[in-house]
């Protein structure tokens, strides 16, 4: 990989493994946010990769070891009546979302497609803006067959501007349809918004709180990737105590068995005690580090996310020392170059990741298992 | 019903009569505009509920006597071409696209549903944002199998900010669909646009004039819980000067028998002279009181709306103390505490009254009866 | 054809030729930009017309001698990959493309339709709003039975404020959708999205670059409308240096045999040189002229473009000087006000024509000729 293929990134790229290509790869990376090409400062934006030897044998058998899951009954209620939080999931709950997930890799846009949510609406109540994640979901919702009421921008085209209370609108919107995908700008707006319908709820973001389907995708993305979650070395590397996204990760990788976490940040935007005391509790593995190479070297994924000049202050020269100390960059990464011939191909697979665990989580909630 | 029960409204509040509650039951209360929980402003803004004897009889008959109506043939052209003002409806017409609705009722986001407007396409052309109105309008179509093109904001977002006329955009967006629900900031829009096209025409809200679906759905609702239309006594509350509904409410009621009027409300924001004296020509009794107890104690329903300060001018004083005096409160509707313990049973029958119209609506339009 | 049947033109007016019609019709007249009723100032906004003896007869005949177009054999794969610009297509492929949406035009919005296109998903990513392109492009997915992933304002509601690329936002959109309709403001747009896409692109206008669906409407239009391409005589009137459809009509009727240009412009936004070494390179005649009305009566089409007040700088009595003088007004088509009685039929015909190609263009790219 070299910065210039890390540029295609969108919220994750990995850079290897198409199971293809896994005798050759050796290497997978997520980035949770957008890399453009033409600024410098985006290349130190984020990046999740893996570079060892062990990760190369684990890509390989990715396509043949899948972990064998408890499987639900088909038709069996699903266990919650909505997605709030990524942390409501079990092991067992998430294993089973990701085989219905790989169990929709096989719809596909032919002339039958799946009709399976035909005749239900999905109403996606964004009050913020999110294309790709509003996309995603209604992607998702079509390509099972069912439709979709759309509010691209509900807090300034709505009633919400004259001051009517979400509650007020979900019990308005829940009228006129079956599921009710929910983005907001306030931390707790999902909950609250669950704790009024009388339909699922999904959460798509709220604020500065929770965003599940892309946890979950992100967690999917690296077991289709690696081919396990158990036993895996996860260097976390960048801003890590801002951002739901690397919280959420370590809440959910941590319900695996024998993860170790590396955590990689400046100082002032150090991994948070709550997290790293969730994590002891729970006999998880972690260490801090300042040595993003020597990290890499051991990890099998790394996850990377953008340094954010606003959280240094006035302190400006030590956000750019810590830009040039923890940018992921081709010589971090110097083993990938050849790996992946064509860096969109991981784009296609991120993307379609998304779309799998939304289609999992659409079925499952207005379907059952 | 509790001042904060009322809090969980949006645009129509009924206190009560689901039909299984009837027996139970005694007060039909409807809300012309949200009310939100935080801010005591709003609790007064606006109520319609009913508080006498009579009207528990009639909530429980509701499901019994529907008045019977007068048929159209299936299949028989729908006599108007355009639906632009809740006055072009004649009782009869009301009466059988209150049938329609009905039968609406039954179509379920099964996997069939219904297919009925299969092929039709609906524009929602809205030159203003009404996210409530535009997802019920929305709503009704897919529910009945047909699909939708949306503008969410079409003053802003199309070549209206180009200086492109009305008549010119209908003009061509009729090319592309075969019904336009239009909602617009000037009074009259709908009825010049009615006059371009050569497809049907719902007015969805024109500025200060009209809005007849949501006429037609507040007339509709309190036949569903009061069980008749004729013969009631309606307390109309709050500015009675200002705003559609209100007004239009007037009309549509007095075409029903019978039917008595109580305006109570601030001298500044009283019911016009015009309304009156239609009233008086069209045989309807009413009267003005400045006692809403009394009035509450008498109606069948009570419909409040929203006093707004800006209508006051520099008489701010006189403001304050018509808010006070005319909030529809606990204490004006004590009795009502037991009525609904799930106020929100009362969202869903508005939301769902709502959608049924639309649905019948778009049915008798593009299929007729 | 009065000034005031002009007025209700948007971006094309057919004066004439319903082939029911032909025999009393002799004209023929494109706007590209919407007239507006209220204000004097768009009168002089554009206009296409014919008004020779000529075109009456061709107009007559256009029912019956449509070329005989070199077929592709049905199911044959389209021979590219995505419609970045009018110059693109060859004359015989222009011919086969206009074939294809004739036949669209017997696709009516009964209940059983078109499912041809059922199953896949059109996403419309659209980085300046333009309701008229885009519900167009959604009219004629829909009415094929495809569905519409829908984005008003990409520019304004999606990453792209976050710093996102184009790039990004493709290869993101692409996993969610089987063919982008792109609309952008920066020129190159499209082909930069068709460059990173690996699903079907189509250009829906990329700022001052092309809009190439646009120009096929054009002359789609007006073979529909006189019955043939080559031979044809075309004004080409107003601001000729500025604006994308009248250059790209001129590179696409420069396919054709015999046709001659007149060109009637004020000096300051004459037509370009390129546009004219282009033609005469091409054998394609043309003269430029300053009077309107001669030309009027020499010309099958004649098009005209807005003169914008702009373009004139501090020269302010040269722009009322133009504006003045290359207005097509009801002395220049005199003749026309009785000719086409309904004037709204012009506009009909313009919006399905338009419907039409982008159906044929939906058509050709998923599934071949």
């Amino acid at each position: 990989m070299t910065a210039a293929s890390m540029l295609f990134s969108c919220s994750m790229y990995v850079g290897v493994s198409n199971p293809k290509m896994a005798s050759k790869a050796s290497a997978c990376c997520l980035l949770n946010r957008p890399l453009s090409c033409s600024s410098s400062k985006s290349i130190s934006s984020c990046g999740m990769f893996g570079v060892s030897e062990k990760s190369k044998l684990l890509c390989r058998a990715s396509a043949l070891h899948v972990e064998s899951v408890p499987s639900f009954s088909v038709g069996q209620k699903f266990q919650f009546d909505d997605v709030i939080e990524a942390q409501q999931f079990d092991r067992e709950t998430l294993s089973a979302i990701f085989e219905v997930a790989r169990s929709m890799e096989n719809i596909r846009n032919n002339s039958s497609g799946s009709q399976m949510l035909k005749g239900y609406l999905m109403a996606t109540l964004f009050y913020e803006p999110s294309t790709r994640t509003r996309l995603s979901f209604e992607s998702a919702m079509k390509r099972l067959g069912g439709d979709v009421l759309t509010t691209e921008n509900a807090r300034e085209f709505s009633s919400a501007s004259k001051g009517e209370t979400l509650e007020d609108t979900i019990r308005t919107v829940e009228g006129y349809s079956d599921i009710i995908v929910l983005r907001h700008f306030e931390s707790g707006a999902a909950r609250r918004a669950a704790a009024t319908a009388n339909i699922p709820v999904i959460n798509a973001g709220d604020g500065p709180g929770q965003h599940p389907s892309q946890a979950l995708l992100d967690v999917y993305t690296i077991e289709r990737e690696i081919g396990k979650l158990d036993g895996i070395k996860v260097g976390l590397v960048g801003d890590l105590a801002n951002g739901r996204t690397v919280r959420s990760l370590a809440y959910l990788l941590a319900k695996y068995r024998d993860v170790k976490f590396y955590f990689v940040s400046p100082n002032v935007v150090k991994m948070k005690d709550d997290i790293k005391e969730y994590l002891t509790s729970k006999g998880v593995e972690w260490e801090e580090s300042s040595d993003l190479l020597e990290v890499a070297s051991k990890c099998d994924v790394v996850y990377q996310t953008r340094i954010q000049k606003e959280r240094f202050g006035e302190n400006i020269n030590l956000y750019e020392e810590a830009r040039g100390k923890y940018i992921v960059n081709k010589d971090v990464l110097k083993i990938e170059v050849e790996v992946d011939s064509d860096p969109r191909a991981a784009y296609f697979r991120q993307a379609k990741n998304g779309l799998y665990i939304r289609m999992a989580l659409l079925k499952v909630l207005l379907l059952g298992w």
